[in-house]
């Protein structure tokens, strides 16, 4: 049915539409400056992605939402000694010759409350469980301490200061050590959000309308999003102060060889600390200010290092640290005359031909921490030229048979806040009507391919790769062929909650996929993500083959895959959906715990829904074939092949539960989300590895940290080989739950989440197979 | 588009194809003898359910599910005497020779407890919360008292017991006055379940699958839907014994005047009461024993009265009541070697041609207390009389459009169970693909047409009943002309959980109906609901016309309404269904809810989600107006017809909210679910009015009872004036609860509930409009 040929003419001149000029000149226009969510100079932004969508003709919309936005007014650290002098420690980035001037806003954690906080302080490594059980074996207690911790233990900001709270740290301070072959880059401090889960949180469940119903601030709702302690980053160099003043014990040396922090004593027995923050709301014009902080105090043998970094030499003076913390805030504070920010999506609509109430969404957020030429306007000025490619085809008679939607999201840095208010109050729509969920994010970081997907989308994504040549060699190739050469053509799961299609997937249950170039960038949510630094090191052959048409070349590999995707998606008269891989996804998902499970507890029901589940995909899989092999079409046809593909499409909402995962209820996907409750990633895989790995070790059971408990494994000897249980996150959940329950309850509550997801499995089986049982 | 004169065609050879037998037949066979859910009679039942079905060559399952149901082992009230005589009171119907060898069950209430319980008999007239309240300004309190109720209050089985056991009472006895005119017929028992909720309670939200999880009996959320004491209903002439022996003071005067209860104290002071009840678990052949009685007292003044009662006329002498008690059970009981019952739907399909993936469903429940004659079996012989009506159209070359499916529930008695539990399991593709659901329970009580309907199926209900005569008089009129005269074309509302649309309309959201002749039948759920009943009494025209095609006047009247409407469902290209007159009883909701609140708390969010919704339905109106003129068909139009009509039936899903009522989470449906805590309704009402109208009282607020709370309504005056809130539920329940908490939060409370139900409509409204936004 349909036009093959037509389809592939219009998909042929996609492909070689791409230009040497276009996306470079987007990413240029799009971080000719700052522009953070909810802030002026954002506007503009959006003005630009608007009237770029406007300019090709598509049917246009900005779509506004009121959402609680946190920005820093007031932060320093200083260092308080014994005889009263006080040291105020650097907390910008260097290099940069005037924040208020460029734009950019001061290195802070959005969403940490703020005050003021005394005390000694701690090392405390990643600021994991095993970290502080270690620091409890050197007699080391961090109560009415404050703790400064390294990234890279697989947490989440808001974990780490989580579990910081509940050891009854005062503050959290937070370092990078950086890349040290990576130079200047090191100087960055990373930006964050501390809040958990996803959305804005006055409104949880439903779109941030203007006029619509807010939770109040005091809401236990709101208030377990956030912790209940101050956090902030360091510059490395101002962290390597702190360290450096530190007494106690002497630090492990597995703590001391990983890093190039000058670390040996853990603290806290000779450094006494104060800590101070203070609340303030404040709108965006008060939002920041200069950041004070004052270098001379050259009697207690400091001096200056680096880039003019101060370095403290002598352990023993410093008597106290203090930290004048920001106050976290709405930019326009909600009561009274007060606002809430404003933050805007743009949305731009190719309306379908044949079926216009089926959507293929394709999504990237706009907003950033700084300039955001990685992150994540590489992955913008990608979807601003697919656009203008679409159009091109248009142009040329091109109709797609579905809708497709442009979304570019804004204020995802504060916790996928643009998409998930949209997805919230589309719901319904969404539910019925959305095919697949194309996110990029951060589409180019570095060489190599890299693809998250649901396992229905694999062979599309596969199909796709092996269309788009790869010109980075000597040797022409695909994609496909490359990627398989570099990491064998995996295809990652969309685990994580670290960009938009978490609100897609995880609450709506739409099929998605997150595709991106390189990972790991070392600039990352710094003042450094700029288009210069793209240039000069994420997207090598920019400049390079600037005359050759390969300018921006990783830029428009992803933008070739990103457009070939939707363009499959949006006009295959049957869908691309292959259920068979889910089936056999789910098969290894249940294999892992079968061998953690040890056969402790029965998987039995789980085995019998992915038979079930398997049978399904089989016979939809024929049933394509047979549609497929039609050869003309009529209106009793077009309901068939409509009603094989709502099968295809409504598979995956299967997979919800309308109770959704225990403690994190917005979350109602209960197969395909990890996120158990550690399963908040580590900062650095946000940007690539959407795996996860962790050891299997019994004791490990205990971690646990307020509401939030660190699964580890269960039942498995005590070891670091990894595993990826990054699935089932009820089951996850429950077995580490199971730890603080006698065997009994500890067995029924686990066997109750293999139920439900049992039966999540089995609703997505009777979805596919489509009939009443 | 399509072809309206073929589907004009069909539709008269269906009404023509009515007869005068195979109704009657059907009736006869189907109430030959008791078939209770779960018991070995009942299988009859479903053969022949299932072999019409075959017979006609329609596509038939029979879905099993495995459930807890209640049956009685034992149970016997006897009076106690001081000088050490004991009374034992009759339990059954006078005039029933036998009920072992007629294989009727005796009356009593389906999940009760089981026990024993002593105490004194206090009369709480209908056991309502202000009955307690007026018992008290008599000085009277039921603590540690067994309370004899009159049927009547409003209240479901369930409730009144809750309430009791909240006031401290052992334990309940029921009776009812019944209708002195109906004379022999007063001598019934009403049999019934105290279950709270519907569905398997051991299987909250998914279907009782054989090897699926459940809960164990004495989990809380399985607890939480049975009363904590014991109850049992009594013939009216038992009752009486009791009510004369009661000392105390004297009864109001309205409690006396309004029955034929030979009514004068209230208790307890001079009678003693000793309640026993036992726990006991057995499969269904020892579920039944000899009531065993004794009528011998004759030095006490006792007499006989009326068909052999005894009358017991000395108020003084009687010391103690004791009622040993049945045990409530699952048929065989669930752990070890032991089962749950086994309960059978019958499901026929009859698949579509264009769009075999929409579903219209009819359905009746086959189970019964007793004979079933009415009550369900009326609904029964109509259901099958359609299937073979349609199968006779299939003869002469009809093939809906849709797919149709004839649905016969087991076990609706205990609770609707054997539909919510094929709701449950079939959930994610009922939400996808079921257009309406068409329910009949009691087709014929009496005379007199009534139907109750989600409002988009108002105009639907006119016009199918201005196409079927009604020859029940001298003047032969439409049944919509003789419904006019009658009681003015008034459709009712599904508010209650009654029937089993409670599962489609309340967790499902699916579009429903309910249609019946007559209401409040004086055999409800007795001995005497038997075919010779219904030929004598509620049917009248039966014989009087079996010679002029009439016979089973009623039921056919029934058949053709009820048939017509699955007819349209399944063939109007464009679904008739008008959401206009939503959109109107929403406003009126909104109305009564605004008088009631009196300016007190904004209605706004509610006001602007309704003008939303009204202009989705005047879109969505024209759009079908549109659609209707087209006179060709082809495959765009196959796709924007579709398109359309999937707005049409997702619209009434938009007022689901995953979360549901709070409190009774299994219910999604925010708008049309009454239910409101106490809106369960009273049992005279099960069979009849869908209506239940309640006094207006500030003081009524207070009406609490564990977690069920009586809104009475609020910030009106106190007044006798009645109002007909039946809707929004969640809204009632907190302006009930708000009662309780300071004035600022009881309106953060119920503001709160305005904004979900708001949200609900707006819901509704964008799936219609079927827009992202
Ligand atoms: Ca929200
Ligand atoms: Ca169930
Ligand atoms: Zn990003
Ligand atoms: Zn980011
Ligand atoms: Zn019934
Ligand atoms: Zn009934």
């Amino acid at each position: 049915p349909g036009n093959p040929k037509k389809v592939l003419l219009f998909q042929q001149i996609f492909l070689s539409s791409a230009s040497n000029s276009t996306i470079a000149s987007y990413l240029r226009s799009l971080t000719s400056h700052p522009h953070l969510a909810g802030t002026k100079p954002s506007l503009e932004t959006i003005h630009y992605v608007k009237t770029h969508f406007q300019n090709l003709g598509l049917e246009t919309h900005t779509v506004p939402f009121q959402t609680l936005l946190s920005y820093p007014v007031h932060a320093s650290v200083s260092m308080h000694f014994g005889n009263g002098t006080v040291l105020n420690l650097p907390l910008n980035e260097m290099g940069i010759p005037s924040y208020p001037s460029s734009g950019l806003i001061q290195p802070y954690h959005a969403f940490s409350p703020s005050g003021t906080v005394h005390g000694k302080v701690v090392f405390a490594n990643h600021g994991r469980e095993d970290d502080y059980r270690t620091l409890g074996l050197m007699g080391v207690n961090v109560n009415g301490c404050i703790v400064i911790i390294r990234k890279g233990g697989g947490l989440s900001r808001g974990a780490v200061v989580k579990i910081a709270e509940k050891k009854g740290a005062l503050g959290v301070l937070m370092y990078a050590e950086g890349d040290v072959s990576k130079g200047s880059f090191g100087s960055g401090v990373e930006r964050g959000t501390v809040m958990e889960g996803v959305g804005d949180p006055l409104t949880p469940g439903w779109g941030a309308d203007e006029d619509g119903e807010r939770l109040k601030l005091e809401d236990k709702k709101v208030l377990e999003r956030f912790p209940g302690i101050p956090s902030l980053p360091l510059p490395f160099e101002s962290a390597q102060l702190i360290l450096d003043s530190l007494g106690g014990p002497l630090a492990p040396q597995e703590w001391r060889d990983s890093g190039r922090s000058n670390l040996s004593h853990v603290g806290s027995g000779l450094v006494m600390v104060n800590f101070t923050y203070q609340v303030g709301l404040a709108g965006w014009e008060n939002a920041w200010g200069d950041i004070n902080f004052t270098l001379s105090m050259p009697d207690l043998g400091l001096h200056t290092i680096g880039t003019g970094l101060i370095y403290f030499g002598l352990r023993e003076l410093p008597s106290q640290l203090q930290l004048i913390h920001f106050c976290y805030v709405c930019m326009e504070p909600m009561e009274g005359e007060k606002k809430l920010a404003t933050i805007y999506n743009v949305v731009a609509v190719i309306r379908g031909l044949e079926e216009p109430d089926r959507y293929v969404l394709m999504g990237n957020h706009r907003d950033a921490w700084t300039y955001g030429a990685v992150d994540p306007n590489s992955g913008t000025a990608t979807l601003l030229d697919i656009a203008r490619r679409y159009a091109l085809l248009m142009r040329k008679g091109w109709n797609p048979r579905r809708t497709i939607i442009f979304c570019s999201w804004d204020a995802e840095e504060f916790g996928m806040i643009g998409s998930t208010e949209w997805v919230e109050q589309n719901l319904v729509n969404l539910g019925a009507k959305a095919v697949a969920y194309l996110n990029v994010d951060c589409a180019v970081q570095g060489p190599g391919f890299f693809a998250g997907a649901t396992p229905q989308l694999d062979n599309l994504i596969f199909e796709v790769t092996k269309k788009v040549q790869d010109q980075d060699s000597e040797v022409v190739a695909t994609i496909y062929e490359k990627w398989k050469t570099m990491n064998g053509n995996n295809i990652q799961r969309l685990s994580g909650v670290d960009s938009d299609f978490a609100p897609f997937l995880q609450h709506a249950g739409v099929p998605s996929v997150d595709i991106y170039y390189g990972r790991d960038f070392p600039v990352y949510h710094t003042a450094f993500d700029s288009f210069n630094w793209m240039i000069n090191n994420a997207d090598p052959f920019f400049w390079r083959h600037v005359a050759d048409n390969t300018a921006l070349l990783f830029d428009m590999l992803v933008a070739g895959v990103w457009g070939l995707l939707g363009l499959h998606l949006a006009d295959d008269p049957v869908l691309p959906l292959d259920y068979l891989s889910y089936a056999k996804q789910l098969q290894e998902y249940k294999d892992a715990f079968s061998r953690v499970l040890d056969g402790n507890i029965s998987l039995t029901p789980l085995a019998a829904s992915i038979q079930e589940f398997t049978s399904a995909a089989k016979q939809a899989n024929e049933e394509t074939k047979k549609l497929m092999e039609q050869e003309f079409t009529n209106d009793l046809l077009a309901l068939k092949i409509r009603a094989l593909n709502d099968r295809l499409m409504l598979a995956e909402r299967g997979f919800l539960d309308t109770d959704g995962i225990k403690g994190r209820e917005w979350f109602k996907h209960l197969v395909s989300v990890f996120f158990s409750k550690i399963a908040v990633r580590t900062e650095v895989l946000h940007t690539g590895s959407r795996i996860f790995q962790f050891a299997i070790s019994t004791e490990a059971l205990t971690y646990r940290y307020g509401n939030m408990i660190c699964f580890l494994g269960i039942y498995g000897p005590r070891s670091n080989y990894e595993s990826g249980l990054e699935f089932f996150p009820g089951i996850s959940d429950a077995m580490a739950e199971s730890k603080n329950m006698s065997q009994k309850d500890g067995h029924a509550a686990i066997k109750h989440e293999i139920w439900r997801v049992a039966r999540a499995i089995q609703r997505a089986a009777a979805a596919l197979k489509g009939e009443l049982v």
